[in-house]
């Protein structure tokens, strides 16, 4: 299986007729504040309320019917186990998601709301695997992995086949939130595939969850890490797939703290008006802990999600 | 003066080049929970953050040059203060902008940050009132009233021009926030004199702010009132000009309570992934209120802002 533009662009056809053509945004004064151009991807605009739905219905609308039948699952702590359910409603499918007992309720009422069943397993990645791994083998359902899956890869990068499509010339960085990888994954193929949209492709993520940046300048793969972030989206860590894309696709890193993290999410709130996830702020986070990187430049910056319960704001 | 269609329409054509046109949004999620199709007009996107710009700009921009030179001048503790700014400084002229002493620090921060000069008064309306007129008197300033002004209400009519527009077909209700009175005065007359958008035009207010609502049902403009709402943009009491206007155009008013409104804006923010201030939560806090009177029916809404201090939400 190759990974190539051909394969995204596939992607794209396929799913584009059941996604939203997602809005870019900007903000002067945010420009201002930052010394740099942004151009704001707003796919928490996406359906689900995340990017995460471009992979998941990717996966599913790529499944023969036969295997389809047999219903899918998945181990989802987030956006993924909405996506899938939401996905594996429009082809009538059965959508097991196991989660962690202590998962927020926002979260498991979202797979609910999608017609998917949530599973409970203790909060180790541990107990997620095996109770998948026992439906699998009991059920035959096809387990559609959130991250480290050349579908969900792809179908993630499709947000690069669309923001290409809405520019003018090139970016010169594009920033993308990092968790298991799978975003930044479909992207930095995408851009080093000469697809466009910008020179360089730079992962970010919160300090306290940097096991993707310390794998990509290390050159080993970071699995034994516990990230602490509050961007909830990015706690997952890297996946064997989408260490090796990034190892060879992505340019650099950018990490910011947990309090420029929750200043990104004010400001995109208050100056955008637009409702993100702490997740989707730390691409900005990052331009605010390293504004001299980013200075002059014209960057643009994919706002991941949108799903946050209100009840228990970061601040 | 004859307030109508062509007032409007001229007024959309003056301003449309200084506003954005903004998007129209939708939540299935929403309009299956009300039982009706509701079709939002976002104007917490607008410049400065609030429809308030519209009535501003046609203000400033009627004005004659020599009659500018002096400046402007008016009283507010919330939008209009920062739209009458914002406005100004397009036009390099000075803004006065009167403000109680208790206003929050992020509509003070809004006002400084477009350019306009904040003077304090006691928290009254007779102590705003006094020290706007003791200006107009020593310096010749125009004062700009933030509702009870014709040119205002055209600028603010200019929402319905441009979501007219932007519609197949008629809505059954267009459901708008009422404070002074400004923009349902400036809608209510677009869609009477034959502008089309709505077949009726509803006044929406917290049940603790239903000074408007008290005027247009019994037919006296109930003056000595006052609100005790958190939707802070709809504390000021209905204007003369106003009162007129919504007794000959506005068919009908409904309420919500305080709680409804913390629903409703929760709803806006989590579903529609948009931020509005509570005050433009309002018409679907309505909603919410009454679902049997809106059943069925195709309503607009108007986002009327966005600006909210994040440190301070009313949950």
């Amino acid at each position: 299986m190759s990974l190539g533009i051909q394969y995204i662009s596939a992607a794209y056809d396929r799913i584009s007729p059941f996604i939203h053509k997602t809005p870019l945004i900007r903000s002067k004064e945010i420009d201002k504040l930052c010394g740099c151009e942004i151009i704001f991807k707003a796919d928490n605009f996406q359906k689900v309320g995340a990017f995460k739905a471009r992979g998941a219905c990717n996966a599913i609308m790529s499944m023969e019917e036969e295997r389809l039948r047999r219903g899918v699952i998945t181990h989802s702590s987030g956006n993924h186990g909405a996506a899938l359910a939401w996905a594996a409603a429009m082809k009538k499918t059965d959508c097991i998601v196991v989660m962690p007992k202590n998962a927020s309720a926002v979260k498991v009422d979202a797979v609910n709301c999608y017609g998917g069943t949530v599973l409970f397993c203790e909060p180790t990645m541990c107990a997620r695997e095996m109770m998948v791994q026992d439906f699998v083998s009991k059920q035959c359902s096809q387990f559609i992995h959130p991250f480290d899956d050349y579908s969900v890869i792809a179908g993630q990068g499709t947000i690069a086949v669309e923001f290409a499509s809405q520019l003018d010339g090139l970016l010169d960085k594009i920033l993308v939130p990092v968790g298991g990888g799978g975003l930044i994954s479909g992207i930095s193929v995408f851009v080093k595939d000469k697809g466009g949209l910008a020179s360089q492709v730079i992962g970010t993520e919160p300090e306290k969850a940097r096991d993707a940046a310390d794998s990509f300048y290390s050159g080993i793969h970071v699995k034994d890490y516990e990230p602490k972030t509050m961007a909830d989206g990015l706690r997952a860590t890297l996946g064997v797939k989408n260490f090796e894309i990034i190892s060879n696709n992505v340019d650099d890193f950018a990490l910011a703290s947990e309090a420029q993290i929750v200043e990104a999410t004010k400001l995109i709130w208050s100056r955008l008006k637009v409702l993100v996830e702490p997740s989707a702020a730390v691409p900005l986070a990052a331009i605010l802990n390293n504004p001299n990187y980013f200075r002059g430049q014209r960057i643009g910056i994919i706002l991941s999600g949108g799903n946050i319960d209100l009840d228990n704001l970061p601040w």
